[in-house]
């Protein structure tokens, strides 16, 4: 099996030199643009958004985001193992003044559309990958779909599919993956993820005292990296997920060689246990 | 595939309550000799230890936290997504004070051992499931094992599988399944959790400033909830995973049958996705 996948794995990445060619580029720059400088008062995040899989919600999130529609929000709904979500009070008439969007909770593949293949027979898809730094899953069609995995931002949404308006949710657990394709993910945390993690839950147990509202995690400001003053940015690097080394990588954390795996695992990946690192450039250029 | 799990799920309960006479009781109180109390500047734990399962390491474990011997100890590797490892300075006389165990990986489980299913065919193994809250997997033959999920605790090792001694770590990110066998799992968090996951990150990214030791998250106190004055007691039930209540939640939870789910997820359950609740009992019996 493992024997197998190493082919597959360099076949793939051929194919994705033909079609890329910055494919040979170990870490891609992010597009200022798309990347969102999330202030919390314990430590700054950073955002990159996904236009090229959710262009109506990132269009929406980045124009609130732009105004500073978020600012001062909070995190009313946080539950360990699973979620992190703000937005403004519900029903207010800020809340009403957003318009719903239409979900895009997949996406059409082109016949020639490459991507960095992780797994086969993932539990939840048949196919699982990483395609400009996002997990993704595919089935045998011409459609694919973002996963869920920790650190994905999506947006929040009521009963009916086109529903979801400003409120967004960050996973700070495992995988919800039984959200996939029923939500819009729109964009995933490069930088700073222990910050979240560390947002004030609201949600307790049976037995336990209820946590003021007033203790919830409020958003300091949520902008833009192109609006934050040129000497504030924090500028970051993330791995090419179509290039040779990431290639190599996901065969390397396959294989564990290393002597530590004195007995070998199972030569399977779980998506969204594959990190994709980031690296902060100090200086811009 | 969803009515055949069904049937599965119901014929497993059906045996399970053949096998075991406290299957309808829903809640479960814990052992508090077998229940730990970390206390860390920014909260309290509870730890529920598994003797059943891996009992040489749960009985050295216990006689060092009844030492105090972890007091004041760091947690001096903390990757987010990852581990949160603590123990005392390596190579320091306190650390090789500690005799070496020999790995507890997995276990041979008889004829009429019974647990509660959860999946077949997940991506590590033929079956997964919980018994007494454990998360577990199993193969074909007589061996099953605890599996690594958010919240799990487990012994740090060297290379060789038999070199563990008082190092230990939580997860705190997407299940890292392919440590499963070749680690020793000995507990889980059972209360608290948020605060595993607000402690200090020590690895930084490249370009990021270094983390100062000083700042490593220490572990004010850990003792034996037996040894904790009994208005100090954090007391705990916990779902019992073996009862008709969670069997009943599981089918539930794989048939997402709420309105919100306008369109049905895959009915497959990931069984560290699966949360198994707990509850704060205010005053002792």
């Amino acid at each position: 099996m493992f024997k197998k996948s190493l082919i597959l794995l360099a076949l793939a990445f051929v194919s994705a030199c033909g079609a890329n060619e910055v494919a040979d580029q170990p870490w891609r720059t992010l597009d200022l643009n798309n990347t969102v400088l999330l202030t919390l008062l314990h430590g700054k995040v950073v955002i990159e958004l996904a236009p090229q899989f959710s262009p109506k919600h990132v269009e929406q999130f980045s124009a609130l985001v732009k105004k500073s529609f978020y600012d001062g929000a909070k995190f009313y709904r946080v539950i360990d193992g699973f979620v992190a979500q703000a937005g403004p009070k519900d029903g207010s008439s800020k809340d009403k003044s957003v318009p719903i969007l239409a979900i895009e909770g997949q996406f059409t593949t082109a016949k020639n559309w490459s991507f960095a293949p992780v797994q086969n027979d993932d539990l939840f898809a048949a196919t699982t990958g990483f395609k400009d730094g996002f997990a993704l899953a595919r089935d045998n069609s011409d459609s694919a779909w973002l996963t869920h995995c920790p650190g994905t931002l999506a947006m929040a949404r009521g009963n009916e599919a086109d529903s979801a308006s400003s409120h967004f949710y960050f996973v700070i657990g495992q995988a919800p993956r039984y959200l996939d394709k029923i939500m819009t993910i729109f964009g995933r945390v490069v930088y700073g993820m222990q910050h979240i993690q560390a947002i004030q839950r609201t949600s307790v147990i049976a037995g336990e005292k209820a946590v003021d509202s007033r203790m919830h995690t409020p958003i300091v400001s949520m902008k833009l990296m192109t609006d934050v003053p040129v000497n504030e940015r924090l500028l970051i690097e993330v791995e090419n997920t179509e290039s040779a080394n990431f290639s190599e990588k996901l065969v390397k954390r396959r294989a564990r060689s290393h002597e530590f795996f004195y007995k070998k695992p199972p030569s399977v990946l779980d998506v969204c246990q594959v990190p994709v690192n980031s690296r902060l450039v100090k200086l811009q250029g």
